[in-house]
């Protein structure tokens, strides 16, 4: 239950149903509204209902996450990023981090494009444990410094509640990957920092399911987050390996306060496609992209199909940001 | 197998092919090329050979669809509109013709918009028999009036093969349904005919699905074909109808030289979100759309919901030729 | 909506209500039942309201195939069959009817296994135009001379309202292909008959779309229908065609009285599983299993993979009746 | 690649070609079999050519999980069952532990039914947070203290790698949710013990998505691996929570050695379903299955909708080990 309490008396009401009530439910407060968990609305004392503009008793699980108790956007602001609302942002680099000199060379080319944040995976989750699994610790040392010499943004996937507070060393922002979406040591994990997390949506995971995963980070006191549209899984994987799920962009900006950013380099897994999803990606109306970069595809550690050379990277990017400024003459 | 003949002798060859294998193999040609079916390489003649630029032998079922057959874009033309290549082509009605009256109102409304072409269904392949199964006939004569009317195009859907050559008397493009996608009945008899065919892509349909019940339309003789893109069924369904795929469309346009249009409306089934996935469309490529209009969707004797109320629908629609437009400086 | 009326006055009360109502709503009555579609319940007359043991307004809109309308099972009787209730029935022959011999051959094996309905198809639904569609007409006679000489009923797939009529001068029982689950005119066409329909589930239908599907059948006046489950498209294809949906078999049986039937042949489209999901249909608890049988699959004309050669379909027929017989024992 | 060695000089080839390539590639050895992984065919000494049987070169990534590699079936021993070959073992319990007395009464009843393994999980991966999460390590203990009374195994859920070295100290059987299959870290971690794991398919995992995650166990030196089928996601989600992909026991027990489970409780997610369903997976050749009772299915803290009451459970136990035992003269 959610209680949309009139401004002059919120805070007072707030006080008095925490303690009240604080000792039975998880109670949360934004603004002048206030979140109940599991209470029932007869139980809603009558001096609260007067200074109450509306009771909301529809309310999701994920109700931190929701905009029914968080109407506007969430901001996400980094050194050198702001992720949310109107912005629009880059977020380029590649699959894996490989060695020192070429995640520089990537870096120099995602900021060319107008990154303000680079990738690069150190810990990588295979499918197969025989394939290259990540550099570790010194893949995280070379992508922190390529990102402070190109005045970047560093954002890397953490895989291990147990490497959390490692990789908090160095990074910007936690990427969350499809795999461990519904990791719950791992999301409990993060949701322990302060540090921005970028939550990628499961391959089978319902809109419900990713916004209660988005919860386990909120419910732990992190609300720097953002989710990533990265493609599901469904019956038609001959041609693109998994299905952009680009309706999910609208549909979580309506649910969620959190920013939506699409990866289409993972929803198609094949760079011809990327450039055509990007934009419609951008069109879709997400907050930002990310987007695998590599200047020699067929060398490639990880994912070398799906990565695109600097010259196409640098064409889709100034469409990207050329579409984003006619939709802002729509808003 | 594909066999690209020399230009200057390939009119001879073709015809010496056609005279040898003629009898045992479905043999197409196009150009100077010439699609042979079932016919091992090594049966080629030598003279044949030495004739040739080039021999494919992995070449799709669907060869008469497939751009290794015919490279060049397939281009429709009808009497108010040209759909393939570098335009973009709007199509917009009512889900249903519901009377004379209305249906010439929403063609006013969808020529207003740009539209070149105004839908309606007559006939309305209903879930169940007990809803309102479409005017019939009449439903035809009051669109085909709407479209004279306003010079205007008219799409409609034909159901059923006994209906082909009643509908052929009113309208300037077969719509086929996609839970008829794969009736092969009907699919042969508009390829009998020489109407231009919009083919929903069915509900479940891989993209070489589609593309062989294309091949049944061409096989018939009819080449004027164009391809929907509606949503596919996937286990997310809760706040999207379907799952956009709009990977389908790079997909699709590469694979073959019919054109592409997108239908945001029945993919997502939900009006507030057929205007950023109409957008989405355009972004990811496709050379047009078809789109629902309603003045009263609550009213609407089907699929109310997800119909755009007319402002709605021009300020989508301008936003889609505004994006069209940037597009074709990126080319 | 559905009203149970007191068995005593049942007849009168639906006459009047017939009378009544029958002008604006479709009317359907079963033994002491009487389904009113879309009518309001304060509609109701007191008269009615004090003749009924229960009124039932959640009610799916295929009423007629819903147990709450018709709660005992459909039995359906053929010259040597009996399909529903504790019955168990083998349906068996070849994918397509080849000649006249062959077809006569697989019969005598069909028989030998205990099966009382022969296969076989006549009109072909294949993905590609240019693959073989089947002998038409003369295969229907081929397949009925072997039903009658080995004093079998036939089964065989008509794809077309236009061919209805002359397919029924053949078979006993219609088959409605997968692809054809909701061509609508093709069942509102064999609904208008009294022949038994075998309705295919298709690739991406719900339950609620199969029943509907059943619904335009009954609708028109027949009601020997029967359920065929034969696998739904997923996104598990490697190594199997489709994912066998055994959970449709109860779920199916506790929502409709018409009996379902398992096609474990097409469900997995290679014979090496045919036997386990044959036995897992059974224990699921279907009324019937259909299976494709072929003496020489690889030279078979068409889904030659998915054939069980006789010696294997004669091992699997007896284990499917030893476990049905078991499982008469728990009732 | 896998060579099968002539038995005779099996070991010494084995020993040759770890010293010689050892270095660079991953090598497995079971029996007269070798693996070398990501060797080319042209790097094989001659001599060891001559001492081959076969030499195989299409070949899973998760070969240690092969029967390629490994053709005889894994058989796994715990105090109390013997899982795989011939044998059918009966697993049940509370879906979370609650309490030590009930624990310990459906422990009885479990038993009664002929399980010889308890399950109850102590942590639970749910969808929300706010949801209960398990009573920890005190659940650990009271099942425990459940089984040995009643002379089970225990089977419990670790859902991290941090927790294995406790969850080790209770149980005989670590279980791997659906959600965490591919937890690489947990996956590693387990691999690492000497405790049998019970890996759980995805919600979204393909054949081989499953065989590399086992892989991954395997890789770690735990071969005793056994596979739970649970149900996939798909587009048919209303009656039940997931489709029960019976297809998927003969396939991997086609591929793989480890024994396959089917846990029809989760498949299917309600109660009433659960015994045709249970029927079936026996039917389908599994080894045996996991199911969840508890006496007040409406009390559950978790999942009490797919709870079997005790007296259904006896019920359905027994009719599974008659099934099993007539299929056993089938063999």
């Amino acid at each position: 239950m959610i209680i949309v309490l009139k401004p002059a008396t919120a805070t007072a009401m707030q006080a008095k149903l925490m303690s009240r009530f604080g000792a039975d439910h998880e109670i949360f407060t934004h603004g002048n509204r206030i979140a109940i968990q599991g209470l029932r609305p007869q139980a809603i004392p009558a001096d609260v209902q007067a200074a109450s503009e509306t009771v909301l008793t529809d309310v999701p699980a994920a109700v931190q996450s929701s905009r029914l108790f968080h109407p506007e956007d969430t901001i996400i602001t980094t050194p050198h990023s702001v992720i949310g609302g109107d912005q629009f942002v880059m977020m380029a680099g590649p699959c894996s981090v490989e060695s020192a000199t070429h995640v520089d060379q990537m870096a120099a080319v995602a900021k060319q494009g107008g990154a303000t944040i680079v990738r690069g995976g150190a810990f990588k989750p295979r499918t197969s444990p025989y394939s290259f699994q990540g550099l570790g610790e010194t893949g995280l040392q070379y992508l922190r410094a390529a990102a402070d010499k190109h005045d970047l943004d560093m954002i890397t996937e953490v895989m291990d509640d147990e490497h959390v507070a490692m990789v908090a060393k160095y990074t910007d922002i936690f990427q969350i990957g499809a795999r461990n979406m519904q990791n719950f040591s791992l999301l409990k994990a993060v949701g322990q920092t302060q540090i921005p997390v970028a939550l990628k949506r499961g391959m089978s995971a319902t809109i419900d399911d990713v916004l209660n995963a988005a919860e386990y980070i909120a419910a732990g006191g992190n609300h720097q987050i953002m989710i990533l549209e990265r493609g599901i899984r469904t019956f038609d994987n001959k041609y693109t390996r998994n299905t952009f799920d680009l309706g999910a962009v609208p549909v979580l900006q309506s649910l969620t306060h959190y920013p939506v950013i699409v990866d289409p380099s993972h929803a198609v897994g094949t760079w011809e496609l990327v450039t055509p999803m990007a934009m419609a990606g951008v069109a879709a109306g997400a907050s930002g992209m990310i987007v695998e970069i590599h200047d020699q595809p067929t060398q490639a550690l990880s994912d070398g199909p799906q990565a695109l050379k600097p010259a196409t990277y640098l064409k889709m990017a100034q469409q990207a940001f050329q579409l984003h400024d006619l939709m802002q003459t729509w808003a």
